[in-house]
């Protein structure tokens, strides 16, 4: 048997509730701080732009939290998603290490993402919402928010960080398609936006910013809330139902994972995966080892400060305890954009500086050629942030090669690269290169953290 | 229950075996020429372009024809494919009508053709063939056949259509980024392209030129062989794997289809839906209907003469009885590059001429609104060719809706169109428009038609 192998669940296995990580961290995270009174945070300052289910999943220790029937009835579209032993793979890389991957991108926006836009849509339709802002990096998440929106009647604004929207003209068409409104940020349809223009004409945005505008245009209307694509506790949670599925899995596969592996831009597609199995490790005392890779040239987990910061660049969020890099770093403008952010959710950062996970980075070359490498033998074409992770995994691959060991690894194959052929045309042709972040920015940005308590 | 149902079988309902039409027509199919001698062709003739395996299924009339293991394996990455009841379409559309279609853009290229891709690879690897080479319209063949290559290690070239090589540069680098050369069509690198140049410089290209250059560049090495990815009959036959999985997943939905629709350019993805189906109305007298769309601007079912006709412009390939505008005729350079072709499978050809199946075409715009009615619905953004089919399926409900009467309409999403949203920038910006085929070129194609017998 040398062909890759699929492991796919009956429908009737899909997940019915989400693991919550709060009911099980062995220390509590920081709490979440008003941003004028540093002082934490009630559930009444988030519902200016959170519906109420969202904030109480968002402050919840539950360990399960049931996943409403109409958001199972939508994800039962494409999930539960597959999960692949790589057996071509191995054979390419020569290697005894087990490789798994878990498939997100059978969604119908190609990407683990619409976990939680169909969730947060949902649960906003139920309040009475009509309209949802948002921002997007490479597009993945404002798609996915789009196609929740079209499943629940739901209007969607996409703030759309400038470098991608003029270079992913297809991810906004495909939104469009849609329905959704999709801006260019900075824009000027918002305060932040024009302040940044102000100062930057030229801006190549980030996601920093574009959550500042997203954030500001939802204040402004009671019938307008804002949802985030990562980040956040609730965020994470409604990506468990990826982890929880591959335990199944790998159960079918009569296997257990040694390491798990994910890209980290916000921390959600990572911990999707690695959540419920980390309750394994935590509850149970199972071995296994977790890695979070993050790109060089925004290397929150490996060279930020673990401190209270701003989500955003305008400073409109609350504070949060995370790794950052500082909210008025903009990230160089380097291929993965879903992975182009200051900060780290919390829960991610929580557990990095428990240790109980580790972060690692590596340069966007490196991570094209083990895409490559991977659609070659898989016949699957990874978005430049699963590059990441596919990187990651054949790394560890090629080190148990070298011991003579035969580790289980497994990996988030978050997304597919469809609508990212211009970064792979541009790969091929040699006119990529590795960015570097400057590093003088990056202490600006840190000396300007926020002074709490 | 208002939501789409997903109907999936198991993997170990994966088919075992094709099913040919073949030993069931009620009239044989007239037999295929040497276009020089004009005399049944022999395998021999075959054997300079075509794998030996291959030449004997396209000779067949054995009804089933067992799938390689090999084959099955790599099948068995998407397969079985979800079969989907489109509720959600229904509700939009108030019709009384049962919708349900068969989603074959699950594969890693995005379309049905991989069914067929990697049959023909696995049997050329079986024979020692190093290299494949072919035509790509739309670029969903050519991207299907670099990764059949990519598994079963042989070399793609692929002449792709100018006018899809120009508007589709994303199409081809996904083909390159599995190792394919894919080469613009006309090209100067065989004699048929350099021809077609010296007489119209800016010749669009047609997938008549395509096939040319391809089977040309074939015929010119004892290594390399030449793949078709539609219209002889032992691409159909691969085809059928979806037509046997429906046949299951419509008994799970406890349903059976009254009529039964999908796209044709060279008819592959349209026979592998129905056949299966045709088997039980030939055998069993089951009461289907079978309606065929294809495009306005190429309309060879609904306006072609039935006639012995050269698959290619430059008259290199055999002669077959089909419906055809004249393999001279150069379709308008229109979105859905998969149907711009003269001709039409002659086993398509023979059951249209038999009223066995009903052909149809609607124009352009029609059926990109039809897309994005459907997207907007199910959220799956359909190719341009299957708009084809969905804008059939829509205009079938909407006439259940007038009469009152709940049938059961099935079609065949034949791919998703990631890779089409420039079509659907310029369909939203306006900038599309229904094209026109000239009268006075198909008739002159037509004039030009070979004398045989």
């Amino acid at each position: 048997m040398s062909d890759t192998v699929k492991y796919l669940l009956d429908e009737t296995r899909l997940p019915k509730a989400w693991y919550n990580i709060n009911a099980d961290l062995p220390e509590p995270l920081a709490p979440v701080l008003h941003p004028g009174t540093k002082q934490p945070i009630t559930p009444d300052d988030l519902a200016v732009i959170f519906p109420r289910a969202v904030i109480e999943q968002e402050m919840s220790t539950e360990r399960e939290i049931e996943i409403p029937q109409p958001v199972r009835d939508v994800y039962r579209q494409w999930r539960p998603s597959p999960l692949f032993r790589a057996r071509r793979l191995e054979k390419a890389l020569d290697t005894p290490a087990r490789i798994y991957y878990k498939y997100e991108g059978v969604s119908p926006a190609g990407s683990h993402k619409p976990n939680t836009a169909i969730a947060q849509a949902f649960y906003n339709q139920q309040e009475g919402v009509k309209r949802i802002t948002t921002e997007t990096g490479a597009g993945q998440w404002g798609s996915s928010l789009a196609l929740a929106g079209t499943f629940f009647g739901l209007e969607i604004v996409v703030y759309m960080v400038r470098v991608s929207f003029d270079h992913k003209p297809y991810r906004r068409a495909y939104m469009e398609s849609f329905g959704a409104q999709c801006i260019g940020s900075p824009s000027n349809t918002t305060a932040a936006g024009r302040a940044i223009l102000a100062e930057h004409p030229d801006s190549t945005g980030s996601l920093g910013i574009a959550i500042s505008e997203a954030v500001e245009l939802a204040a402004q209307r009671d019938d307008t809330k804002y949802a985030l694509g990562s980040v956040l506790n609730h965020v994470l949670l409604h990506q468990t139902v990826t982890g929880i599925e591959a335990k199944e899995q790998m159960a079918m596969a009569d296997d257990y994972p040694d390491l798990i592996i994910g890209c980290t831009g916000g921390g959600s597609n990572f911990a999707g995966l690695a959540f419920p199995f980390l309750e394994e490790r935590l509850r149970q005392g199972r071995d296994i080892e977790f890695i979070a890779v993050e790109p060089s040239a925004c290397p929150t987990l490996t060279k930020g400060a673990f401190a209270y910061d701003f989500g955003d660049t305008a400073q409109l969020t609350p504070l949060v305890k995370m790794y950052t890099l500082g909210s008025g770093f903009v990230p160089p403008g380097f291929h993965a954009g879903g992975l182009r952010y200051h900060g780290m959710a919390p829960q991610i950062s929580h557990l990095s500086k428990l240790g109980l996970l580790k972060p690692r980075s590596y340069n966007q070359l490196e991570c094209f050629a083990a895409g490559i490498q991977f659609a070659k033998a898989e016949g699957i074409l990874p978005a430049p942030e699963a590059n990441h992770a596919v990187r990651g995994a054949i790394h560890e691959a090629e080190k148990c090669r070298e011991a003579g060991e035969s580790k289980a690894i497994l990996f988030n194959l978050c997304g597919h690269g469809h609508f990212d052929m211009q970064a792979y045309m541009d790969y091929s042709a040699g006119k990529l290169k590795d960015l570097v972040y400057d590093d003088s920015e990056v202490a600006m940005a840190l000396a300007g953290l926020p002074s709490v308590g």
